[in-house]
């Protein structure tokens, strides 16, 4: 299967720490070595890498994880190809602007002989989740006022996560750099740190950070990944069918709809 | 005033060379350290790095200049800030998708009270340069055919180009990754290197590469920069309201239309 990871912030973070226990997984403690992705906000701009090598050995992704990037909002997807051959088009996480501003989208599972209804946005890759992407975003456009509100999006991003969730695995990640939206068909699991801070391992790799030395009392982070990435943290497991709406590093709203089970093998989830 | 730098080549090749010359500028033999970005096409994706420090002082940048990034085309863009300011969004290339194709854009010069009209691309940032580059986009979309020829595009094009032209400075290059569009209101040159290849050194820094050991006798390799970046080469340049297109490193098309004349002084450059 791929790998999601999502950060929702009140202040700039660095992902390092996160970034490089789950790019292990690219090829190293994982079979996700068919390419990766992270974007990072920085106010409404948006800097992106994106790298058909396997993680766990990109010199990208090496430096990604040795330069702090701080971000309050911020998408990583490692892939382990199904739909769609190895290339840079088909890397996650995908961009596009609408209303200016750019939305960025990540997914994990498949949804085989899914139809993109028509609309301005057109997958550049071959992959279902490109496809699904650009069909969510032309619902979005043509559904929704410019000025909707996080939880009115939020009502149409889960009716639309639905239905791609009754035609296959649909875990995502979705934000337009002032919220993050995610929803989840098999396997996911969020973790807020807040203070008191302490410290935390990483469970791919030996690497342990002590965040009170690192924040301040009022940060606020939450990071939403497909497996809880450290060892002695309380991860927070999401339900099929479970969707979370971030803002800020906090919960904005959240809920649960009827979707389609599957085992949680890795087959299904491929992407 | 911003430089631009854009490559078309009929083989992978690496941009080092050039890059390394061209992000002395900013901020070190040049004024542009306002920021600066580079997309990179690989097949149908594209590979953007931006930062809105210094090139010449940029951690990503030293990155980029050390790892070769193969491409057939590539923009890049160095800023000096003028409209708009200082962040990520306002940094140069800007990418949006159309008709399933990445199309990136960089601007040199400023056009001032510039009206975008109505249309579904919009920008994130605040600059002119953005501005111009979404009515550039949503002009093609509804003027054009998805199938339109490169030459068919082409006039389509230069008239848009013109039009910007008469309200500004309007150095510019636009691609889809299949062709590279180049258009010179003030100062632009190109260089078409095939064999039998030679040395080459850079104006800007102590660097000489002789492309003889990195190319084969098939390849050919075209640069299009604001100013020339070697001292031993004959660059070719642009003529006030010409227009290059550009494919696999061989010129497609060419033209020249009116347009208004200026000093080439820093002032009327930055963007």
């Amino acid at each position: 299967m791929c790998e999601l990871l999502g950060m929702s912030a009140n202040t700039p973070t660095d992902l390092c720490f996160s970034f490089t226990g789950l790019t292990r997984r690219g090829g190293e403690t994982g079979p996700h070595k068919d390419g990766w992705g992270i974007s990072f906000y920085d106010g409404k701009g948006v800097r992106s890498f994106h790298d058909p090598e396997p993680s766990a050995s990109s010199a990208i992704a090496r430096f990604v994880s040795s330069h702090p990037i701080k971000s309050k909002t911020a998408i990583c997807h490692i892939r382990q190809a199904n739909v769609g051959s190895v290339n840079l088009a088909n890397t996650h996480p995908f961009v596009r602007e609408l209303w200016g501003r750019y939305w960025v989208f990540a997914h994990n599972g498949q949804v085989p002989n899914f139809v993109r209804r028509v609309g301005m946005y057109e997958p550049v890759g071959d992959t279902d989740s490109e496809d699904i992407f650009c069909d969510l975003m032309n619902q979005v456009r043509q559904n929704l006022p410019r000025d909707a509100m996080p939880t009115q999006l939020a009502s149409t991003l889960v009716s639309l996560a639905q239905e791609y969730a009754s035609q296959g695995v649909f875990n995502c990640l979705l934000t337009n750099g002032d919220w993050l939206f995610s929803f989840c068909t098999t396997r996911m699991a969020s973790i807020t740190r807040r203070a008191p801070f302490g410290p935390a391992s990483l469970q791919d790799t030996e690497m342990t950070v002590d965040f009170a030395a690192e924040t301040t009392p009022a940060d606020v982070v939450t990071l939403i990944a497909t497996s809880p990435l450290t060892l002695d943290e309380e991860w927070d497991r999401y339900q099929p069918g479970e969707w979370r709406l971030w803002q800020l590093g906090e919960l904005l709203a959240q809920g649960q709809v009827d979707v389609p089970r599957y085992p949680t093998t890795p087959a299904p989830e491929t992407c």
